[in-house]
């Protein structure tokens, strides 16, 4: 199906030659009005429209931008893709989307598709999944410019447009401390993410420098499993009585830790303070509000598109580089005043 | 940028036909093994990747599918995406996102580019401030296969996928006057969407049907601006203190309602009840919990895909046909028991 028509179809209908048709499609000096005036109407009779990619594609050049995300559902992605949308296709780009699950074999897939389909340009944040990396090399191979954000590949030579999460959760847990805080918990996702681990850290040392010692029982991995977030609260309320702060590294697994604090019958944030990561609309959403750390997905997609840009545009190289993303805090309802 | 080896490039380099390269690689028996594996071999080296799109760009067919929606913030539409991604994905079709940020010129652009890169097909649900409709129609003059689901242009001779609005939101309205409910207000969107049109036409059935006459007063027409909701409430309390329901055309501007009732000092559901719709995962967060419409997302997006791929695949004509898909009420704190 699709009913395209070609140029080669309206020069046999017109018995010209393609490249005439063609010149006189684009104005070209040398075809005579008559002949432009007969092979537009042609064209506007039988609908031809342009396709930007027929040519190029031979030539190895798209109007298409590869984005591989991990998880559409979560808002902090859709509101990457809501503004890559828009900086993109100001300049005539158009979204080629992939949706990995968090999942490392449909991230492969992705990456073969933008090869197969000749993007100009690949942007990506890897999957909780993800623990090899090779096929992000062969999108170098191909010289295709790649640019990662949020979640990306530390090793790899190519920018990486980040948020200062090991800053932000240094605040957020040092916040907590001079709140009151003394023994806090906290609430990590894959050992493979950048920035959940990044967010661990930033846990580790603001307890070290505040004189508290960092305690691996109080550290729990999530494994997208939400009753071992029950599970965790409940052997650790047993063992720590006088636990009094979480943090989490993001704010839907936060929204389970406080209902099952809420379940377990502690008070938030008189008995247990609770700082969620990311600001998403949730956060306003829950009851008690949940203190979180600023969203910043419209700036960070907006930098990732500026920076693809300017390499397929060959204003720069595509060379190692980090751009951090400051964060604030957004201090609500579930932390102590 | 995008370094593509071309098969013109290996023939050069081989000093082969541009015929003899691409059988070679394909295993043609009339060319040799000796030939088959040097021009492998090259290819290998080279990271020569076979384009699908190459070929069949020129007969008019790719393995694009464009999808349209009106905005990817709201979780039923991401996971419309992520549904569309898996049912595509599996057949080997990529995903070109268009999302229209509710804005028809933004949704007459996606249409174009859709024309202009040759798509398989089109998927969309259209924007709210979309008015005319002859942009649609120019995608079936090039008989691009296009599939409406849940926001649709009644009039266009396609498959149209949505869900049993009038019936659902009819059930919701009668369950409140079953309740108790005497006065039921309502809170509607554009009367150009054939979905929250139909969620009103349910409200003004089920009152008709219980006796009780609609009230132009009590129905409003919300423009995408919270405030104007919080000073309809006001007027509507003074006007009708004996106002004891609300059911919203979608859950978040019910959680802009019931806020803006909280605000008011009233009881949810002691003294107003409030009824959503489309059961996003706010209404799970929301205190108290708001009753709502099933989501029906993933089922929608399933049988719009598979829609759409039978029209593709001329298993079926494209033809005016409505699939209607059921939903249940999800009765949570926010209505009387």
């Amino acid at each position: 199906m699709g009913k395209y028509v070609t140029l080669k179809q309206l020069a046999q209908q017109l018995n010209l030659s393609h490249t005439t048709v063609s010149r006189a499609l684009h104005d070209h000096p040398r075809i005579s009005q008559a002949t432009i005036q007969r092979v537009k109407q042609l064209a506007d009779e039988l609908g031809y429209v342009h396709n930007p990619n027929a040519q190029i594609m031979n030539r190895g050049k798209t109007k298409f931008v590869g984005v591989i995300i991990p998880d559409i559902t979560i808002f902090f992605y859709s509101k990457i893709i809501e503004t890559l949308q828009i900086e993109l296709g100001r300049v005539g780009y158009s979204l080629l989307l992939f949706n990995t699950q968090e999942n490392e074999a449909e991230e492969r897939k992705a990456v073969q598709s933008c090869i197969e389909q000749r993007v100009a340009g690949v942007l990506a944040a890897i999957s909780a999944g993800t623990k090899q990396h090779d096929h992000f090399e062969k999108i170098l191979k191909h010289e295709i410019p790649l640019v990662f954000f949020d979640r990306v590949v530390n090793f790899l030579p190519v920018p990486k447009i980040i948020a200062d999460d090991y800053r932000a959760s240094y605040q957020a847990n040092q916040y907590l401390i001079e709140k009151g805080c003394k023994c806090i918990a906290h609430v990590t996702a894959s050992i493979h993410l950048n920035n959940s681990n990044n967010r661990l850290y930033g846990y580790m040392d603001a307890l070290t420098d505040k004189g508290i010692t960092v305690d691996e029982q109080l550290i729990k991995y999530y494994e997208m499993n939400p009753q071992s977030i029950e599970r965790f609260l409940i052997k650790t309320i047993k063992n720590y009585p006088q636990l009094d702060g979480i943090t989490v590294f993001n704010d839907y697994v936060a929204n389970v830790v406080v209902n099952a604090l809420l379940k377990l019958g502690k008070k938030i944030p008189d008995e247990i303070s609770v700082f969620g990561f990311s600001d998403e609309p949730i956060a306003s959403y829950m009851h008690p509000q949940l203190s979180s750390v600023q969203q910043v997905a419209p700036k960070m997609a907006s930098l990732s598109a500026q920076k693809l840009l300017s390499i397929i545009n060959q204003d720069e190289a595509l060379t190692a580089e980090k751009i951090v993303i400051n964060q604030q805090l957004v201090i609500r309802e579930s932390t102590k005043k």
